[in-house]
């Protein structure tokens, strides 16, 4: 039997990333965000909602760019620092001890320690009410060569990603893997 | 050192909701979406992508209206057959074995079977290219008790959602609570 628990944004899992862009001083700044996720495969493109308060709004609407970084789970201390500290008060990079490093593809940097960067370039925003949707076009995705598989793509258990709970304010890691996609469904087709 | 891996949708975590709509036929329908999130606090909203060939597009925008089910690991194989079959093809529910249980809040239905719903209307479409962004207002969420914690809020590792990796095709469980938000980074604040 369910139970209503109200209008909420209980959805599960949300990732935890960090935004990057370059405010009005040319300072990196970047901001943590769980509402996001991938909204295009052609072209390859990815959403993130912020408020207008943020810092980071005006920058990424001036630049036309932004960043996705996103951490290893042994980041988690600075990843929740992003989401706490405003870059209009603070150097969050220097703060936390990370490395702003400058895209050569937009104009936003990305958190160099951290192992898989997704470039984007600004496509529209969507006045939704309290958050702003930003879409950006992946122009280039960079990870570093020990997440990646045989393929050569990137390994969610390589990178080991956080998670973030709505609603108990947790961040979790990534678990085992359960089974592959686009197969383990076959059993029930006739 | 980082390495380019060309422009793609490799983001980390995405989840594995199922979408829930009735047809012109007016049959229980539901569809696979890792291209999905959280997108505004208020009003409580989500996105959820799909390609224009796929049957629940018409029917989410005949009826205006859809459901996010978020499923328990063991659905694993029922989650992977909603994206494989065609609700035009199939009645993915009967085949899968799962109950579509008709929602009274919006016109479209949800998997009984899974501890989390979200009931939602569309409030609106945004054209992306190869994917349709849909945007729909969370009315209500619904949750099985054993899913709840103290505070009556869903918990995380009680759902035990699935993850999907991009790039690898891969489902993947949801591991250890690793830290509390807006309290880990506080060591960086000065």
């Amino acid at each position: 039997m369910k139970k209503s628990i109200g209008s909420n944004t209980f959805a599960y899992p949300t990732p935890a990333w960090i935004i990057g862009s370059y405010d009005q001083n040319g300072k990196a700044n970047g901001m943590t965000a769980a509402w996001a996720g991938v909204c295009c495969s052609d072209p390859p493109a990815v959403t993130v909602s912020l408020r207008k308060s943020r810092h980071s709004y005006q920058s990424i609407l001036e630049r036309e760019a932004f960043t996705v970084s996103i951490p290893s789970a042994s980041y988690l201390e600075a990843v929740d620092f992003f989401g706490i500290a405003s870059g209009k008060e603070v150097d969050k990079f220097e703060a936390a001890g990370l490395t702003p490093v400058r895209s050569e593809l937009v104009d936003a940097p990305y958190v160099g320690e951290f192992p898989l960067i997704l470039e984007c370039k600004l496509l529209q925003t969507v006045e939704l009410g309290q958050h702003i949707q930003f879409i950006g076009r992946v122009v280039d995705v960079k990870a570093e060569e020990d997440v990646l598989g045989e393929n050569g793509k990137p390994e969610m258990r390589k990178i080991s990603p956080l998670l973030y709970s709505p609603g108990e304010s947790t961040y979790y890691g990534v678990g085992e893997i359960l089974g592959k996609a686009y197969t383990s469904g076959l059993k029930f087709k006739k």
